[in-house]
């Protein structure tokens, strides 16, 4: 007996390992659906600054009476920049095909998503999906295409031409088998967590019952686009070295690390390779094998590159997440921390972290809403770096904040390169670099309601004060008026009419000498 | 601005995306290389019923004073049946090619553990990995390969032929960079849970500093190899159907099912297709797409399918878990539960569970070692399934165990299909069935050992009256041989002879009428 050997194409090997990109059941899979082409749309909108209008439906396939999990028909359209004509077939229709592979910010990064709940539609209904896209408002182009899942090919099934109607953005239409029953908890708080840092897009979803939910835009500023940006040299390894040399034009390996690299100027450049020992004026492609990896290696340990410049990245800012916190929160009291830059393996991110207390939206005990370059995540919160923090490293009796108090955390990561475990982006991995910085940007967050919740602490116990002044004084100034033999009593009201209270003894006395 | 867009190898992938298998770090990439390369050799090994001899050394390429990270030498060995000479090319230097695309149970599942060592091994060393293979003991293929990325293509550096000297087996050698200080206690501990369910093979682990470690067999018998199965209507989907289809060569669609299908004689197949309401007797190629749907959502919703045959399995078996728990863990008691094949998606799935109990070895607290087709679980613990039943699930203190007894639980989940959440293979998701099962394997092992816990307190207390007996009786004797003013005290001693208490009161009584 021997072993026989075959080849699977990847849309094969995502097929038959669908759990791995968050397709493991009904439920799931339409949760996972509407999240993939709702990020599509939201990354696609945002790389050319257009403010978003997101419409989101679905609807029962099967009649309203077959019991879940049954065939739904997810809708997804936005007003995005539209798709290329002649790259949608492979862009939809081909796994491991995509305009994501870059160093770059964005919400897709396996460039596997949109791919796979097209998939996943096609395997659980047999349906064709259905892309409308245009990219100037003239011509509509409409595909009906299929997989060919062991070729991983796109199959056109229909292709037609309509009239813009001045229109431009993608409308992506599929049917898959849905259990919608156990995923509208889920999708619901995904578009709420959504519009919490996505507070500059309009977005409707309607549900498979007819209801219609609009999160509506309340600020028209838009995070900066992200930029594209050089590998850093601390995160670089030895085949993409050898990739770069050989795609190199660079006379030498002075001029061709300051080109191609992030942060290594000519200067730093020929510094580093005399402290390698390698002659900065030889051809990159003179380098043997053995010197490559010496390279690298010493490109990891050396310390004198600048770290990597986070201009590349989108954070949300402030303004921002302020807007999204209150309208989606309504506290009493939020902070934000934004903190610097940091970096891990050489690729750069930014922590944003908010606290919220309090008001009529937040239940007791805390709540964390965890997002990843604007994705919320909402599976597995248990294995997540901030769930981490938040429960294992951070004493919280310190800041006197009550065991039960009413609190969100809300942690946004912004990367080139999010650290994630799992295709299916539920959680973060526990880089010690990103835990270091949500812990102080926690601490920081904490000292501040800390400070807030004391400072509203004494003004309770002013106004219990006052509260006290106000029940007896009448009685005393009726009882002096009484013991003086006056006919009016004195006029304490002005003794509680003002919110200063450092001149209140001094108050106090006049009264009683008037 | 127009998006580009670019398509990437399987390879690039996940090149791009090693933290996805497990090679996040230097040191989890130097466990995750041990571990992908053990498990292949073992599988190879117990699909052939050959009793594995594997040996695994790890040496420093760099100078032994280097600091770690660094590059360390990577050779596992064993006595496998070989790998035919024209395969191995693809084998191993290819990703998504392999021997394991198919519905049998086996240590490896993706395919890509083996080849995503070579591949880390070659972005960290560049240097090619070398593999030895001998299939008869007469020739021995050696050869040195790189992969190409870029387009997933092995790359042949060098072929050689060497005289077998009688040996079968393979030898894979790679360079990468490692951290074994850091990795040293799991890779241990990965060889000790190993030894536990795999107690027939020898495995020698010489670590960097020379030193060596042996894991003895203790028993020669082996698991029954698992086999193929066919796959089982319950776990089918659309795509797959097409495909079956498309491969046939049946006349009618009685016969296409019966044969192609697990569980699904002809008879059972006339009745599901009249229950469909489709002719028998049509060929399966004159379906239409609309027809294949209603067939598989009938065939996922009939329940008169017999549950998968667990036949193609390979659990442990009692004898070769016992073995392992007494050599690895020494315990005082022990309890082993193998319970009755079960089923989920389709898929079937026997679990072993044992607990151990006391003895030198196990510390107090429960210790938990997973395992799936015999492969330990080491990270993410408390993702898993069976974490998830042990700490929230189970009312220990029903059992009367003590909160800080010294506790191991085993266990092993066999399937031809374990729900892995990531390629890592770290934990099982909590599919509800297989949740059951280790509920309720959990359960009855409990009923024993608190069974046994109170067997020996009752024991204990007997032993504790004894010597009660045993301190009072003489001084008794000699009371009463004073007050009946005998010369001997009466003979005592044969009541406390006799481990037999029931007898007790009497023997008392004729003592006392003595």
């Amino acid at each position: 007996m021997r072993e026989t050997f075959s080849e699977i194409s990847p849309s094969d090997f995502f097929y038959r390992n669908r759990d791995l990109a968050g397709f493991t059941n009904p439920s799931r899979a339409l949760y996972s659906t509407v999240r993939e082409l709702v990020e599509n749309s939201l990354d696609a909108c945002e790389l050319e600054r257009i403010l978003p209008e997101v419409y989101v439906r679905i609807t029962s396939y099967d009649s309203m009476e077959t019991v879940d999990p049954k065939k739904y028909i997810i809708r997804v359209q936005d007003n995005g920049p539209g798709v290329e004509p002649e790259k949608v077939p492979e862009a939809f229709g081909k796994v491991l095909y995509g305009s994501k592979y870059k160093l770059r910010q964005s919400r897709g990064m396996f460039g596997l998503g949109g791919t796979m709940a097209i998939l996943y539609g096609q395997i659980t209904s047999n349906k064709p999906v259905t892309i409308e896209t245009s990219v100037d408002g003239i011509k509509r182009y409409c595909y009906k295409l299929m997989i060919d899942i062991e070729k991983n090919k796109p199959i056109i099934v229909e292709k037609r031409i309509e009239d813009g109607r001045g229109l431009h953005g993608t409308v992506v239409e599929l049917v898959i088998e849905g259990d919608y029953l156990r995923s509208s908890t889920k999708i619901q708080e995904y578009f709420k967590h959504t519009a919490l840092v996505v507070p500059y897009a309009n977005i409707t979803f309607v549900d498979p019952n007819g209801r219609i939910f609009y999160y509506l835009r309340t600020t028209t500023e838009m995070p900066p686009p992200p930029k594209e940006t050089l590998p850093h040299p601390h995160g670089i390894d030895v085949e993409f070295m050898r990739r770069t040399i050989r795609q190199s034009n660079e006379e030498t390996l002075a001029k061709f690390l300051s080109k191609r690299f992030h942060r290594v100027g000519l200067k730093t450049a020929i510094k580093f390779l005399q402290y390698t020992g390698i002659d900065p004026n030889r051809s990159p492609k003179s380098l043997t094998e053995e010197e490559i990896v010496n390279m690298v290696t010493a490109m990891h340990r050396y310390e004198e590159f600048l770290p990597p410049d986070a201009g590349c990245l989108s954070p949300l800012g402030e303004n921002i997440l302020a807007a999204g916190i209150v309208k989606e929160l309504a506290p009493e009291f939020f902070t934000i921390v934004a903190r610097p830059p940091s970096a891990y393996s050489g690729y750069p991110f930014i922590i944003e972290l908010a606290l919220a207390y309090g008001g009529k939206m937040i239940e007791n005990g805390i709540k964390l809403y965890r997002f990843a370059n604007r994705i919320p995540l909402l599976y597995d919160e248990a294995s997540d770096v901030s769930w981490k923090v938040i429960n294992e490293e951070i004493d919280w009796k310190r800041y006197k904040i009550p065991q039960e108090a009413p609190i969100a955390v809300i942690v946004n990561i912004s990367s080139t390169r999010i650290p994630y475990k799992t295709v299916g982006k539920e959680y973060i991995a526990d880089r010690p670099e990103i835990e270091r910085e949500i812990k102080n940007a926690l601490r920081e967050a904490l000292r501040k309601l800390s400070a807030y919740l004391s400072r509203r602490s004494s003004e309770e116990h002013e106004k219990k004060k006052i509260n006290m002044y106000l029940k007896y004084l009448p009685l005393i100034a009726n009882f002096s008026k009484e013991l003086a033999k006056k006919s009016r009593p004195p006029n304490y009201k002005r003794l509680l009419s003002s919110g200063e209270y450092e001149g209140e003894q001094k108050r106090i006395e006049e009264f009683t000498n008037s």
